[in-house]
């Protein structure tokens, strides 16, 4: 048992923080999750995510990001645009995003 | 429909990014949670926090603080180091924590 620094990834990075409210499963949100997953991937300086979600209810996703450079190549993306457009219109009830600078990373193992 | 400023705290501000994994509703998990809730509101400077966890799986809880001052003051109680402590001899396979300073928040709500 140990507390061990989180993943390799050198601190100052920046975390993107979502936090959508929505009903289950609305139509043509999986696909979509899919294939912003795939997009997001592809963003040079895309450092990975966490996500979690309450059935029902509040998610919250946590996608770490090299600087504000690759957050902004995000943010540029059609089609990304585009699902936050129908994310507004047809899937969520309300989210907050939170755009912050890492400035430090622990974490635990049980080992 | 509009995207909007979030929660009238302006930024920056500090948040504090916990990923535990752990096995759903082990034995003093839920009474300790309580009162970590509780304990977290008295503290100078914090501003709330929004938590979601997947069943059986990973969960997310961001904390909001005004400064590194009041994230130094909750990680000084000494409950709260007791249940850190609790949580890595029992509850939890692995958890990640990231402080971030917040520069910028913004969000939706169906209107």
């Amino acid at each position: 048992m140990s507390i061990k620094p989180v993943g390799g990834i050198e601190p100052p990075y920046y975390a993107v923080v979502f936090t959508p409210v929505r009903h289950d499963d609305p139509q043509g949100y999986a696909e979509t999750a899919v294939r912003m997953d795939e997009l997001v991937r592809a963003v040079p300086g895309f450092l990975g995510y966490e996500s979690a979600k309450a059935p029902g209810g509040l998610g919250i996703t946590v996608g770490h990001f090299r600087d504000t450079d690759s957050i902004a190549a995000r943010q540029r993306d059609l089609e990304h645009r585009e699902a936050q457009r129908r994310g507004r219109a047809e899937w969520y009830e309300s989210y907050s995003v939170h755009v912050a600078k890492l400035e430090r990373s622990y974490g635990f193992e049980r080992g």
